[in-house]
């Protein structure tokens, strides 16, 4: 507390990330990074972008790259906004989107930066209850409101909803904002993007952090119709004229055309969460169904945070969230499979 | 216009930044970016991070960069913030320290990005006039305000205040932040963080864009004492939690500590600026005495947009800021002495 500060700073209470500990033979399985780097021709590129060039200031619209987008998902280019991490682009969207005179919706349990930017813009909002099975229920949010905002899959559940509910959504709610946040949707979800056309107040963001093997170099992405990416566009000039760098551009384009790396690599992970579900559920898990590339699983005996606390001592990092209703669980990133073995042979050793 | 916008949205007039336009053969000096490339140092140290590595999150509080920052100025490093280019170092100020219940005061010629920045964050501001030398007077800050803030040396004029006159603008604000935009300090004029220890209201903010060779890579940083850093710090993890990349990152470190190479590259600029001065004396422009790395000059007979569209015809950009009192102004960086040298011929040409 300081009398220097402006009023709104004694009143936030700021999102608290995922450890990044550098220990060495850690397991670390508890920020839903990609096992798997970037491919070569990223490294490539961003090698071939640290030059001289890095003395001129980058291009402030990231044409290329938003071009590069556009063109894989069948939209304008200028139906693009990029930002420093879909962190970034939430931010900004709360800001130009989500407040309103009627409450924000988004779910009682979900990606917990939410209610987060709520206090940093001053925005209300109303949490609505997933199901008893922890599903999104959309019927739920056929309620007044100003926006609705949720991932899907959502986090830390893991649990998706089809296209056509999100579609049904978006029609239920005409004169709100809809936002999709599909930074896990790779893993096995359906894209809202093909609806973008049809629906003005749809607006999807993703990430190049998890599917993309990029979470070092902060790219995130919004796809919607024109009015929306214009708000986003007004807000990020108002704010930083410059927020990729040279190199995150660079990597990020090579990222977005290298289809065969994408799809390898996310077949391995979903390969990998299945064959890790078996394991769990023979050491008596219980596991949400995941379409995202980790796995929300409680134990009928053992709590999250003793579970979550013994696999540390064993040099496992996973999540834990000290909130009432999820205590129970674990959230646990897909590894490679040895890594994703190393886990289930600490947790063995816990339970037994 | 939309009705998905928050109304704020409606407000926004977004901040213009200079133009990044790709030609071959432009004389671009338009932007203040450094003529001369970061070193090999910082080349290779990005390219040392372009590894697979790039799967995992930065640092989220860039500890290493901000230690190497601290150890060179003597401060401790949770004395030191770090941000997305200095742009998003100040927005995180303008929320965190510059929002109060009386007006912020900032000079009438200066950074025009900061009525943007109040504009996005509803701060009330009063312009203090720049006296008829166009020079910052702080005698005439004394008036009743909530904070204050301006570039040192001023933008786009060039002109430095002393340590002293910053000392005592502190000294007469005991309750007010006083913010210190050292952007183009090290060409010239004397940095306020030696004062940081003295006044608990002295924020500092730098840029790796100019003297360190790095527009292209995004870091800026503050320095001052806890209670100030700390309500940057809040500000930024309720909105991104990982604002540098891991290039960025690492660019940057070995940046700063390449004192060879920035003690090298800026005495050039220096020495360019004082060659141009001299140049453009003789074709009878009217100099602002500059501390920075560029000039603001005026031609007693030819005006400003007249001058810099003349120039734009000949492949040299400079910056025009058709703002009433500075409309006659062009404000030129200084390139190599090859780059001013075609600056003066085009000059020339349109003078005769």
């Amino acid at each position: 507390m300081s009398r220097f500060w402006s009023p709104l700073v004694h009143t936030l209470k700021p999102y608290v990330a995922g450890e990044q500990p550098v220990l060495d033979d850690l397991v670390k399985l508890n920020t839903n990074e990609n096992p798997y780097g970037p491919s070569d021709r990223v490294i490539a590129a961003i090698r071939a972008q640290a030059t001289d060039g890095l003395r001129l200031y980058p291009d402030p619209t990231s044409s290329r790259l938003r071009a590069t987008i556009a063109a894989r998902n069948g939209v304008e280019a200028n139906q693009v906004f990029v930002g420093n991490g879909s962190d970034e682009v939430l931010a900004h969207t709360f800001q130009a989107l989500l407040k309103h005179d009627q409450v924000l919706l988004f779910p009682d349990i979900t990606y917990s930066f939410y209610p987060v930017y709520c206090g940093l813009y001053g925005i209300e909002y109303r949490e609505v209850p997933l199901t008893a099975e922890m599903r999104i229920d959309i019927t739920d949010y056929r309620q007044p409101c100003g926006a609705i905002i949720f991932p899907n899959p959502n986090a830390p559940t893991g649990c998706p909803l089809t296209r056509q509910s999100i579609a049904e959504l978006a029609h239920d709610h005409p004169d709100q904002v809809v936002v999709i946040d599909e930074a896990y949707v790779d893993f096995g979800a359906e894209s809202a993007i093909p609806l973008v056309a049809n629906f003005p107040n749809l607006l999807v963001i993703q990430t190049f952090s998890k599917s993309r093997s990029l979470a070092g170099l902060r790219v995130g992405f919004a796809i919607g119709q024109r009015p929306l990416i214009e708000a986003l566009e007004r807000v990020k000039d108002s704010f930083n004229s410059y927020p990729l760098d040279r190199l995150a551009q660079a990597g990020a384009i090579a990222a977005y055309e290298d289809d065969d790396w994408f799809e390898e690599t996310r077949r391995r992970v979903i390969g990998s969460r299945d064959r890790l579900t078996l394991s769990l559920r023979n050491l008596g898990f219980e596991i949400l169904p995941s379409a995202a590339n980790f796995l929300f699983v409680r134990h009928p005996v053992h709590g999250g945070a003793v579970l979550a606390g013994g696999l540390r001592e064993r040099s496992v990092i996973v999540r834990h969230f000290p909130k009432e209703r999820i205590k129970d669980y674990l959230r646990i990133s897909i590894g490679t499979d040895a890594q994703c073995d190393r886990l289930v042979d600490a947790l063995r050793a816990l339970l037994s």
